[in-house]
């Protein structure tokens, strides 16, 4: 009956459609820091942010005994996940479920309408075919293994109340299913994010944070050439990636200095040319302390918002 | 970005889509005595049986004090309904909020399949141009108030704990919003069902319910002429509607013989012309009671149910 479906198309009328920005990772890798900066530069009234790690099909009670955990597809409502996102990505609101992280509880849904920009992050965003067709930009967060073990027991031990080795033992439970599900979604991603110590040691926590962005050519990225041309602490190289494919790959030194980091970010900003004023307020990690290489790379995931939140203006 | 679109719609293929039937009506209008036939009839297999009355908005507590009752539809995620009612549609599963009658609150959702069939019985179904446009067949129910009076104070005091002067005062509570949102849907429907004691009067109770429907030319009724010619208790008469527009409607009285409705009944089967064998379970009332008039009521929209669906396994 294709009769139907027109019929219902044409009843929805055309709502404006939202820029959808996909940042996908691992747990803390570091997606909440990274959202909370972007939300805060264009502002709660014209962003959305939706997190995916709500459609479980069990509830904490009904895993116990499953022979796998929370991260495996086959424990998630995949197809739903995949229809909310489609209907985001169309401006339709939806009645996303919620998991009560603390009392492991499905609990009742909220509503969620689409803004100007919609965030999605989560642990599998970019899982299939169907959910990467909502996206205009993909992000995966990829930092080292050692850096991410670092993060996820401080943030466990301090805010969620288990000791290191309940964290350490978890994530070694979910190791299989991280490899399987999590990281083959790296390759799917316009910009994979490599946040780590200078020295790729998780240790001293003192030491600043450098980035390395893998810059996909599936997306067009802004000139950095020209940006980073002459700098000390950045750098872009043609390289391959782990597969084979070319990539650009910037490199974001963690000791760059502050006038250097402001010159690369207002030339990143100006080849947007829009007047929009600059973003003042990025860069701010967990701990409250700031990182220009953390603020360099939101601007840049900011210009992509803003150049297709322009393109489809003009469209 | 149309583009989107095209690209969700080609990833998602082409699903089976089901028939949908609505159901409207108030409260204790025998909605579910109806559509509790057609599921038995047609297999638990092949039919998915959906109320539309857990989209409230608030939940029990949270509307104390607020201006409107959950008949209300500013009480109820309208928006959400019409999606999920034009998702099973197009063959697609949702994720149903739920309401506990029982505490009054909003629990854990749940998965809906659509199979090859949809009836979607509840107050609201027809409510608006986006839902109706949702449906293949429309029905509303309509019996005489004092009717639905005593068959809501009978099943409210019975199975739902709350005396008879609680039910009747919630009743006159609801009446303005039934009034403005239940009982304009009435005009919507394909078939308007009013089922009533053949003297019109609610008690006594034993007296054999009548049915009157009103067949609208919206939808291709079988020719019931040729089925009801010569029967005593049934006639087909052409009137016009309290609003003006022609009706064909089918009278079913309440002391047919079961003989007559057998015939008449077989009738109607062999119009569709189908391999299916003849459903003999179908009449069954809540007291567990048969009524050859409910029955005649469900083989007709069995009817519609089937030829929709021949029509479409055809297209």
């Amino acid at each position: 009956m294709p009769h139907r479906i027109v019929h219902m198309l044409r009843a929805r009328g055309t709502g404006r459609r939202p820029v959808m920005l996909a940042i996908a990772g691992d747990s803390a890798a570091g997606k909440t820091t990274l959202t909370r900066g972007l939300v805060e530069c264009l502002g709660e009234d014209r962003m959305t942010a939706v997190c995916v790690d709500d459609y479980h099909r069990f509830d904490r009670r009904e895993r116990q005994g499953k022979p796998f955990t929370a991260l495996h597809p086959d424990c998630n409502y995949i197809e739903i996940m995949e229809q909310h996102l489609q209907l985001l990505a169309m401006g339709e609101p939806i009645l996303k479920p919620v998991y009560d992280h603390g009392t492991g509880e499905l609990v009742r849904p909220e509503l969620i309408e689409p803004r100007d920009f919609v965030i999605v992050e989560g642990l599998l965003p970019l899982y299939s075919k169907m959910a990467r067709a909502c996206f205009d930009i993909t992000v995966y967060l990829d930092p080292p293994e050692a850096q991410r073990t670092a993060w996820k027991v401080s943030r466990d031990t301090t805010k969620r109340g288990y000791t290191a080795d309940q964290v350490m033992e978890e994530m070694r439970r979910r190791e299989i299913e991280s490899a399987a599900f999590i990281r083959p979604q790296r390759r799917h991603a316009d910009i994979v994010v490599r946040f780590g110590s200078v020295s790729g040691r998780a240790d001293p926590p003192q030491e600043p944070l450098s980035a390395e962005l893998l810059l996909r050519p599936t997306v067009d990225h802004p000139d950095l050439a020209e940006v980073v041309h002459g700098a000390d602490a950045l750098h872009l190289k043609l390289l391959r990636d782990t597969d084979g494919r070319p990539v650009d790959a910037l490199h974001v030194h963690g000791g760059v200095s502050g006038e250097e980091a402001e010159i690369v970010k207002k030339a990143i900003w100006e080849r947007l040319d829009v007047e929009t004023p600059f973003p003042a307020s990025l860069g701010t990690l967990a701990d409250g302390a700031t990182s220009d290489p953390v603020a360099i790379t939101q601007l840049l995931l900011l210009y992509h918002l803003i150049n297709a939140d322009r393109l489809r203006m003009a469209s």
